[in-house]
């Protein structure tokens, strides 16, 4: 037994709450912090040129000395993909499941390394020790193999975090999930469960994804020319079942775009994905000489991103394989709430090129990885914990969680509904919010990280919007102030200022009048002249054009 | 009867065919040319900073003398928004039912007049003759009421065009689709049936719109706050059934939103809503001192429009209307695709305040207004036309549509998939393709109508990307070639370049060097100095940033 402690615990989500995407929890006692998952977030179209978004981790850094590791929960990159700018700033140990650190060490290879001592493969219900933490992995089914959930035994009770999961029944590795677990931590009693909140606005349960194999099958007899299936790269059982049936009917596999060859291969080392032969694979630089009734083409591309390789296919710009008239195209995956659009306009493309397009609607070639309301009621059930978070889900989700729990019985003090740096504090009668600690995003574009700040975000919006004015003339600085050359007026994505002669003409007169009341006044502060340049030439183009223009004043010192 | 004609028929679609949105059809007989509808459609996200889209109607600029009219399928934007920016060029008489023309009449009020003794309201059975063609109108069931087709009785044959459609047998009008004429027009013969395809993916039929005035009566029973209703302004039926429902629990409507305000004024007037007592409406601004369970809110906002009204509630940014933690907002709609993301915003706002949400997955609050695969079924049973056109929908649906003629019985060769400014030949017997039309879209900006070209677009894109930089230097022309003053560098939207002086000294070093060699092969010509401004500054900062602002080079005579 452990005796009542003083202390309390804290649990601070960094990431994936009141949001899709980057997640990371903070899990502190005392001197003890541990950490689980650090993921990344796709931007919103509104963050123009950026390519990631990971969480601000100041509050760990300020708490470096104090983190004991890190636990991956599983192999996703919106659990995993931050992991290459965070790990090196704290330089932890991180645990993981065999798949799941596979794929981060995959990660690390391409960007700055990261010590193989610092990195252990973790065993689910082999206990670690961290600070006064006893982490225990269970097993949960998701879509991806190796995904487990974390049972934390800690001063003040046991806290148990489902990580990403759906009641799967029939799982490709029968792997299944430990429910049995889950519910013997039941019995003895969990203070807190932490559980995956992203379909809880949907009702029943989740299909298994046995049900993909069985629809794939049926999709492969019917084909005629290549098949070609867009996926999510990390779906190592989905990829195995659309192996496994194209090998049944004598088609040979070519496996094509970054992140798919980069799975396959790590997932075949590691044992997570057979191989029915030696000869399964063909390269994609054989697919053109290849009959192609003999082929299945896997492939990214299934969110329709302009640079992946179905996108290419389908726009006839892949350097190696072309989609014709009579393939078969499987999209099995579902949009990204965000990417609708581009996915169908990848359909549009391939229906033009004369292809089969198969989709999630016309046949079961997709299920979710997560739990819907029945499944979250089952864990609930089993795990029976004095206090519910929501984890993993906007704040719809939240809400939908939330109302799950009431239906259970829980009352809203019994249910938090965290934001990004809250600290919930548990003691093992009370559940209450501590101050919030400084939580965030920071945006990942180019090579630089953290240095596009809001401001540089709304000048892209608005150079994205109406274009640049550059203002561009050279003046005396000193008495008799006089203008020397210009204004001229330079502009891009703005109109044709070509075809905008009074325009141009216009926006010159307004710019030297601004100059001539600020030389009449016999005083040449560039900076309110420029204010003032601004300004005018900013009033004068919404009165002629109603467009905003970011204006650029440059003077010139003659 | 009607001899056998020696010219051909020409189906031109100038808009609406390829692309959901901006519906425009041309009928072309000899030296007799109809048209159909006139639209607009919403900019794709890459379109950054366009307002709407238009279709190019050259063809009809230069045709102009044998365009005899113009006629209106409904109401819906789609459908009549680019009449005010199509008619002035035109001057050509309108028909359309008395909704429709009310609507666009409505429209010119805001912009330029047009004269009224060009718009004619046409009643359905009422033939007109337009030059070579014999109009006329059938009623449709469509999600705005007086709706309608078209038959266009030409020297060659019948062709019937089923504009928007769906096979509402309950609407709520009364106002039926009439089956029974195409059925009679389909014994005598009809040469081709140009059809409604946007839902030519599903199966089966869409619900009635009665379903949606049933669902919304029980949500209504359920709600204890204000009710804040947000659906598609033109559903006029929808608005009708929302309006009794409330009524009958003793609730009071408030309608906020521009095009809401417009239609709720337009149908009442012209007799189509029909408020239930004089005191049903009360004005935005008694809101706030009103017991929420008495009120019912229709709301613009359903694809979650950043300035729309309901997206302003939900940021509490309305100046008038708050929502507040008991209130029901239903979402009686669904997103147009590539709204998913902000609608999914909004209702996160909504759930945040504490409001309860209804969306179209909890209950039925909203249909289709168009026909699903047996519904199409139907009507080209009913028609038994010689060819198909299918109108109104991607290249997805296009396809879709054949898979149903196909079913049918029909053969690719009586099916014809249009794109924009395609020419479709129809004779007795046979159906090809002509020569292609000058077709696409017009983009609209700000005031601008057509001077947003490609390039401009470009532009925007890499300087919303990117940012920009303008490199400024003052050079003398003359011999000995010198560096006067600068170069300066000046950026926006790239990054933060106070905190990146060794980029900032390292790019002019990079400006300087190229400036150097011009001087060294003592030859000054500015154009090519600023290419390799422009070249050599690009590849330094893709090199140091991975990015590629767009860079203005600004050289001055000095």
């Amino acid at each position: 037994m452990i005796s009542q402690p003083l202390s309390k615990l804290s649990v601070i989500p960094l990431g994936g709450t009141g949001e899709i995407g980057k997640n990371l929890l903070v899990f502190e006692y005392e001197d003890s912090i541990v950490l689980i998952d650090g993921g990344v977030k796709f931007p919103d179209e509104e963050l123009l040129g950026i390519d990631l978004v990971i969480p601000d981790i100041t509050y760990l850094e300020k708490n470096r000395e104090r983190i004991k590791a890190l636990f991956i929960t599983h192999g996703h990159e919106d659990h995993i993909g931050g992991l290459p700018f965070i790990l090196p700033k704290l330089n932890i140990p991180i645990y993981g499941t065999k798949l799941a650190l596979g794929l981060v060490k995959a990660k690390f290879q391409e960007r700055t390394p990261y010590p193989e001592s610092l990195m252990h493969v973790l065993e689910p219900g082999v206990p670690i020790l961290a600070g006064a933490f006893e982490v225990e992995a269970f097993r949960v089914t998701h879509s991806i193999p190796d995904a487990v959930g974390y049972s934390l035994l800690t001063p003040v009770g046991r806290v148990v975090y489902t990580g990403d999961f759906k009641v799967d029944y029939t799982p490709i590795d029968n792997q299944h999930m430990e429910l049995g677990k889950l519910a013997a931590w039941g019995e003895e009693g969990i203070l807190a469960l932490l559980c995956d909140a992203t379909n809880a606005e949907r009702s029943g349960v989740t299909w298994s994804e046995m049900a993909v194999g069985k629809a794939l099958r049926e999709w492969f007899e019917r084909a005629e020319g290549k098949i070609i299936m867009a996926t999510f790269a990390s779906n190592v059982h989905r990829l195995q079942q659309a192996i496994d049936a194209a090998t049944d009917i004598g088609r040979k596999v070519c496996v094509v775009g970054r992140s798919m060859e980069n799975v396959v291969r790590t997932a075949t080392e590691l044992g997570y994905l057979k191989l029915p032969n030696e000869n399964t694979l063909v390269a994609s630089s054989e697919v053109g000489t290849m009959p192609p009734e003999k082929l299945l083409v896997l492939t990214t591309g299934s969110q329709g991103e302009p640079l992946a390789a179905l996108t290419r296919m389908a726009t006839r710009s892949h350097r190696q394989i072309n989609v014709q008239a009579g393939d078969m195209v499987i999209i099995a995956a579902t949009p990204i709430p965000g990417n609708e659009k581009l996915v169908g306009k990848t359909i549009n493309h391939l229906y033009q090129i004369g292809a089969e397009v198969v989709t999630k609607e016309m046949g079961q070639v997709h299920v979710s990885g997560h739990a819907n309301q029945e499944e979250i009621k089952l864990v609930i059930r089993l795990a029976r914990p004095r206090f519910l978070i929501p984890h993993h889900g906007e704040i719809r989700h939240q809400a939908g969680f939330r109302k799950i729990g009431h239906s259970l019985g829980y009352s809203d003090q019994d249910i938090a509904l965290t934001q990004l740096g809250s600290r919930v504090e548990l003691s093992p009668d009370q559940m209450k919010f501590g101050e919030r600690v400084e939580a965030g995003s920071i945006y990942i574009d180019g090579l630089g990280v953290g240095d596009v700040g809001h401001l540089v975000l709304k000048d892209r919006q608005q150079l994205g919007q109406d274009g640049v004015v550059v203002v561009v003339a050279a003046l005396s600085k000193t008495k008799p102030y006089r203008v020397m050359s210009g204004p001229d007026i330079i502009s891009r994505g703005f109109t044709f200022m070509k075809e905008a002669d009074i325009l141009v003409e216009g926006a010159k007169k307004e710019v030297l009048n601004s100059i001539e009341v600020q030389i009449r006044k016999d005083q040449m502060e560039w900076g309110i002249l420029k204010a003032n340049i601004r300004e005018n030439l900013s009033k004068y183009l919404w009165d002629k054009t109603r467009r905003r223009p970011m204006i650029m004043p440059v003077l010139l010192d003659y």
